[in-house]
This record gives structure tokens, C-alpha cells and sequence, in this order.
């Protein structure tokens, strides 16, 4: 028998899913979170992602703009300039995402079992 | 130069990806989520993930209860029955992830650009 609880519980569930392959892939949420902390040109964001190439920062760099995360835009200076900043929907998910980093924090590593004060 | 906010944001950052690594792995998110909503027995949470097959189920739970986000009773009664339940860092995750799953039911298709009330 398929309930109404299971129902919400499968539309809950998909989304849950999608929002993690959406944001969970590596680098992407290293990415992000430069953006949201002000590095909105290339060269920026791959100085601040330890370890990160610039062929996988521009690949995706275009997977965040076609999720629409992040936008491009054009700064018709000489030579041209490329900005990258959050869409609405991307800041929205930043703010979403602060409950999380805040779990990492209290308890990750190096001090397993051992609650932080937050 | 290193800066203070690039050491809180490297530590912030590593976490961020760690988080998303031990949770975002295909089912896993599922998985918790029936957990959270009261699947205790393998069969149970077998049957509310729908398309989760068997041999899944059982990694990913294995892979989970390693993680410290589950743990796994077994009850004396014959034939004898596997309870499995969040620990409280596995709770405290869910509770964390709420607002995540939230985001992923204002913003995601079917209804893109349409935010839900909330």
C-alpha cells in the first residue's frame, strides 16, 4: 500500500538526491563557496582552491552556470573581463548549505567525538 | 600571502567536501532519510528506496554504520533482528540537512524559476 507519507517521503527524497549530485561534485562546493566569498574572476577562485587545475575549474565553472548556480558576465574592458558571481538560487543554496558546514565543523575530524562550541 | 579568512576557508572548505563525500554517495541519502522517517529493518528500508537493490542496501549500510552516521543493534529473538537507527551524529546531520531538502522543493523542477511557498 502506498501512503501519502510515502509520497512525500519520495518527492523529498528525489530532490534530496538530485540537490547532492547537483552541488557534491568534487570541487564544486569548493567553488562555490569561493564565489559566495568574494573570488568572481577565474584566476581568484583558482588561487583560492588548493589543488584545483584550471581545465577542471572551467569545466565546472560551466556545469555551476548551466545548473543555474552561478552566472557569467561579460565586462567589455581591454581585454575583456569574465565574472563570476551566485544566482539567486545559488545564494539561497549557500545559505542552505551553512547548517551542513557547520555539522563538518563540529563533528569532523581532527577531534573526533568531540563537540565544538558553536 | 595567507591570509586568516583563507585558513578558516581552506578548513571550512575541506569539511564542506568531506561532508558531502561521506553523504552524497548514490543512496545514501535515501537510506538516511528512510532511517530518519522510521525504517529500522533492512526489509523495511529495502522497501521504502525504491529501485535499491539488496546488495546496495547492505554496503551502503555497512559504509554508513563505518561513518558513525548509523549504528546496528542485534536483537536476541529467534530468528534474530537487525534494528538499524541513526546515532546522534547521524540525527544531527539530518537535522542539518533539512534546510538543503527544503531548497531542493523551492527551487527544482517541475516548477523551475517558481519558488513554492514556504
Amino acid at each position: 500500500m502506498t501512503t501519502h507519507i510515502d509520497h512525500v517521503y519520495d518527492e523529498e527524497c528525489r530532490r534530496f538526491q538530485d540537490s547532492f549530485e547537483l552541488v557534491g561534485k568534487r570541487w564544486s562546493p569548493a567553488i562555490l563557496m569561493a564565489i559566495n566569498l568574494g573570488s568572481h574572476r577565474f584566476s581568484e577562485i583558482l588561487r583560492r582552491v588548493e589543488g584545483l587545475s584550471d581545465r577542471l575549474l572551467a569545466q565546472r565553472l560551466k556545469e555551476l552556470e548551466a545548473s543555474d548556480l552561478i552566472s557569467r558576465e561579460v565586462i567589455p574592458t581591454v581585454p575583456v573581463q569574465i565574472r563570476y558571481a551566485l544566482t539567486e538560487r545559488g545564494a539561497d543554496l549557500m545559505r542552505s548549505l551553512q547548517p551542513l558546514v557547520s555539522w563538518g565543523l563540529r563533528w569532523e575530524p581532527p577531534r573526533p567525538n568531540v563537540r565544538a562550541v558553536s
